[in-house]
């Protein structure tokens, strides 16, 4: 695997494959890699010639008293990990190579950033967007792999994806959970294991209204899953619900009533302090979290 | 000549020149072509193996009030002066092919949008930018030619291709004169002879100042350049400057002092219905204007 810092030398490397007429597929990443990234990696080996894997915590996805400084990093950990995967070339630009001195530039997918998560965090998505649509002009690659448990940031880049007529095929990879049942995320890290213990109230929220749902008797309605959720999660200690919603999987606007394109969308924030995010198809589907 | 209407068939022709290993050149335009269009064509046709010309009137970079519906447009005038030149295929795409339904993305270069045309035109540079951008991807081109009149267009698309990280080359080509000096623009057509008349204000006041400034005895301040550009337009039956700088021909950035940089721009309503814009260099350079 090659370690490429530089835009220059990313370009050459993948001018080169191009020259063989290779495949690319590319990941982008925050780093801090856990099973959710590997399996990203795994799905882009199976579906590209080259992998590339970028690693770049970026700081403009990050608003004013965020996590930005605290994000867990280790290079050589994760390089090793991406090399057992197989990926061809990992990039790990310095934040002076992404935003150099002058840097002015920013892309907004308007209505999919309202809402949800861009309800506490305003900036964020604009960030997403602007450096994915930067990683797609370095790489150039023919799909690009990201996780479904960043729905919102998948719906926005799938937005921007067609609304600036890129080229390139985005996939969704589903969520990935711990044994209990805990989203993986490299936020999770944050946890103490007090914190740990409790933050299983996500998914037992989830899996307790997806029962309803796929119960006996009358369907429960939208009020009634997203209030309890709320409960279940509010009772539990230090666990605070930022939001519950039920949205259309694509276009994330609220449903009325619940449908096979229904997913459950919830935040909550551990003792103020970590926010973590889930979601769920409200009727499982084969091969999907 | 080919003419392409859907986004679909301009990406099969080019993949097929891409196959054949062409090099392409782009020509973004919004038709009714001049000779400043055609030189910029020209150009393409000397750089590049294969020249695409698109023709779109880019609803998105007109605000309220601005001459959207007015823009002039005659397709098989431009088809017919487009062939002339040797372009290999010209894009005409609908607004629908360009903004389908659910259309949310914009992409805005902050700095360099604010100020001088940008002041009185608040959505026109992220509209430009973004529907450059689309272009962009669904051409891939290796070189992209835009005119020098449009100064500030040129910077904001320059900046954009930079952070952004486009691996597409920018060229400005110098501005087109008509004998008198009118900058050609498409909008001169919405001038009656009185007013094409008074036009020539604008060039005459910039060729006097340009004497000034390459003349015997102390250089003029910028305040002065500019104050006697304000005064010989505004002196000019019908023409009312909107602004006049004298700024970095790169940053847009305001001049303290003149230099080899320096260029002084304006913009002058005619009549309080037609805006024409023009610029030079102060001190001229060869084959520049």
């Amino acid at each position: 695997m090659k370690l490429v810092k530089t835009i220059n030398e990313l370009r050459n490397v993948i001018a080169n494959w191009r020259s063989e007429g290779k495949t690319v597929g590319l990941v982008p990443t925050m780093g801090w890699f856990h099973l959710g990234h590997l399996s990203l990696m795994k799905m882009a080996k199976g579906k590209a010639d080259k992998v590339v894997v970028s690693l770049f915590i970026n700081p403009m996805q990050f608003g004013q008293g965020e996590d930005l400084a605290a994000y867990p990093y280790d290079l050589s950990r994760d390089m090793h990990l991406a090399e057992k995967e197989g990926v061809d070339l990992l990039f790990a630009p310095s934040s002076e190579e992404m935003y150099p001195e002058g840097f002015q530039t920013s892309i907004t997918v308007k209505n999919l950033s309202q809402g949800l998560c861009g309800a506490s965090r305003p900036v964020h998505f604009a960030g997403v967007a602007t450096v994915v649509a930067k990683l797609f002009n370095m790489v150039q690659p023919d799909l690009a792999i990201f996780g479904k448990k960043d729905f919102q940031q998948l719906a926005v880049i799938r937005q921007m994806v067609k609304d600036l007529n890129f080229n390139i095929e985005i996939l969704g990879h589903p969520l990935v959970r711990e044994d209990d049942g805990l989203a993986m995320s490299s936020r999770n890290s944050y946890l103490n294991q007090e914190e740990r213990r409790n933050a299983r109230c996500l998914y037992r929220a989830i899996t307790s209204v997806r029962e309803k749902v796929s119960g006996e008797g009358t369907e429960p309605s939208v009020a009634q899953l997203t209030d309890e959720v709320t409960r279940m999660i509010n009772a539990t200690s230090g666990c605070a619900v930022e939001y519950v919603e039920v949205v259309d999987k694509e276009t994330l606007q609220k449903s009325a009533t619940i449908n096979r394109n229904s997913i459950i969308v919830l935040a909550v924030k551990i003792n103020g302090r970590v926010r973590l995010i889930d979601n769920a198809l409200l009727y499982p589907e084969e091969n999907d979290s």
